[in-house]
């Protein structure tokens, strides 16, 4: 297996991704390919004597900012880290991509480079998420801020196969992020998904409200990309803030700091629970090729849990996977219509 | 000043509401009217001598259940605590009323027996949260899960009156929440709204993310009542999902919980900092008089609270000022169509 990763994506590249690679090519026995510029990563490799067929530097001259527009840095700069990173899915020398970057410029760059899986309508970034005793897949996270009813259809058959390949679920329960759990519940969107899940073949469990969902009463979380990174991006703030103002009122008093210390293990326990670290990459699906996006604030473990993640859907071959269920839905579409 | 009270709205109703209500008249020495079945809450404010001229039951014979279907039990149930509550507004008899029942179903009640601000296209569930440093206004967070432009331009308008009449903010900052900061983001409600605001003489920060929302980057946070509702209960929900796992954890080892112990007074502190029941009853904004909506959890403390808003919302007179905001943007609007 030949996974390469973006050493240009995180917020502090090279060295989280430096170091997640050394551990991974270290830990899996198993070479991986850095793309990023050779003068940068070559110094430092060199300096920590990694043999050159244990981590293979790929030279990319350029670097996609993380305020370069999406879509011009994917056709403009087409020599950046991540269009390098995703020529050589294209050309199978390698089969899955890890990225730390601006998860708009690797879509648009996926999009332009690979393509879709044939018969995808919109691919979905994919995200996972800790919630009570497991996970939670939640889908789309970002890439398609107005959705239609069959765009979040197709979410549902690909987040299935995701959950069940990556991790391990059994028969996954599918449901729809909404603003009530009644079957009347949602936007125009979500009351017009609605009956397309119930109709289908799918584990459909109807709507979820967020504390459904962190509950762990869905394995696979349906949503358009807005609604879904508000989502996201509303779980994260909370947690920070929340944490933030325990640290502080903990300190304010030297007794209560006290007690924080001796609890200290137990808010380490929860720290890695919740650490968006532990699963915290997302995956393009739908796109024809294994592209995952770290946070960009990834440290050295985020990274290696994403080079995790990704060689867990290369050995369970999640993309052949999600072709088959797209086609087979196609296909069974098809012979209604000729019925 | 005469607010009314729904005994019959609250998870545990009416205990939660005969406490607040009783509290609350003796702490402004101001007579409260509790509407519901009498032959309940008359033998427990007997029993608590509580003087008829303190605490004023009007009857309700119905209760607006949790379940009923909102638009027809305004109209079908007309003697349940809401309706006769509401009605009391209508004749002047009373000046806000508060209730800790279904959102739907006040909101219906609302549309059905007061009808909307003349003006006004679509009346929002107004929300206020705990951010660091302060309190951010959210609206819509409930009502209207389908939204154009021009609804969310008038929430702009209605939440600066809330801001600075119920929270004593001066020029508050407005925003959208959307998922990106940068002008170009959101979905196409957003990116529609965007130029509206902009090229208002509203004070428009531009877009939010959540994260900065909990920053306390802007007062009056707009959004359309699917994702504002996602957003809230995302809040709620990530909020009892960290302090479950905080506690489980600190439990779990005998050092850690008497950690837990000394640190109590500090979680004491963030457990009051950030509780819903500080400000989290919602005002029906757009609706032509004072409806707040408490939390269907709430207890004494947050039903208090409720009454607290709405009497500070009578004594700023947002209704007035809310009619006047939207009445000069009418107005202004016809000059400029004339001009």
């Amino acid at each position: 297996m030949r996974i390469v990763v973006d050493a240009m994506g995180s917020d502090n590249y090279p060295q989280p991704e430096i170091d997640a690679v050394i551990q991974a090519a270290d830990y899996w026995s198993d070479p991986i390919l850095l793309v990023g510029k050779k003068e940068l990563l070559q110094p430092i490799l060199d300096s920590r004597n990694i043999p050159k067929k244990l981590v293979e530097i790929i030279h990319a001259p350029e670097v996609l900012e993380m305020n370069d527009k999406p879509a011009r840095a994917a056709r403009g700069k087409s020599t950046n880290s991540m269009a390098i990173g995703m020529d050589l899915l294209k050309t199978g020398e390698a089969d899955a991509f890890v990225t730390a970057g601006n998860t708009g410029g690797a879509m648009a760059n996926a999009l332009f480079r690979i393509g879709r899986i044939r018969g995808v309508k919109r691919p979905a970034v994919t995200g996972s998420i800790p919630v009570h005793d497991g996970v939670a897949v939640v889908l789309d996270i970002g890439a398609n801020a107005d959705c239609r009813p069959e765009y979040l259809y197709q979410f549902a058959i690909m987040g299935v196969v995701y959950a069940e390949k990556v991790f391990g679920i059994k028969k996954p329960r599918i449901a729809l992020l909404s603003n009530g759990e009644e079957p009347g519940k949602g936007n125009t969107l979500i009351k017009e998904t609605y009956p397309m899940l119930e109709a289908s073949d799918l584990n459909f469990i109807g709507n979820v409200e967020p504390k459904e969902v962190y509950r762990g009463e869905a394995d696979v979380v349906i949503t358009d990309g807005f609604a879904g990174n508000v989502f996201i991006k509303t779980s994260e703030a909370v947690a920070s803030f929340l944490t933030s103002t325990i640290r502080t009122e903990i300190k304010a008093s030297p007794i209560s700091s006290i007690g924080g210390l001796l609890a200290k293990p137990a808010f380490s326990r929860v720290g890695k629970k919740l650490d968006p670290a532990e699963y915290g990459a997302a995956l393009l699906l739908g796109v024809d090729a294994l592209v995952f996006i770290g946070h960009g604030r990834s440290c050295k473990r985020a990274m290696f849990n994403a080079i995790r993640m990704a060689r867990q859907a290369v050995e369970n071959d999640v993309l052949a996977a999600v072709r088959e269920a797209i086609k087979s839905r196609l296909d069974a579409g098809r012979s209604k219509e000729t019925e």
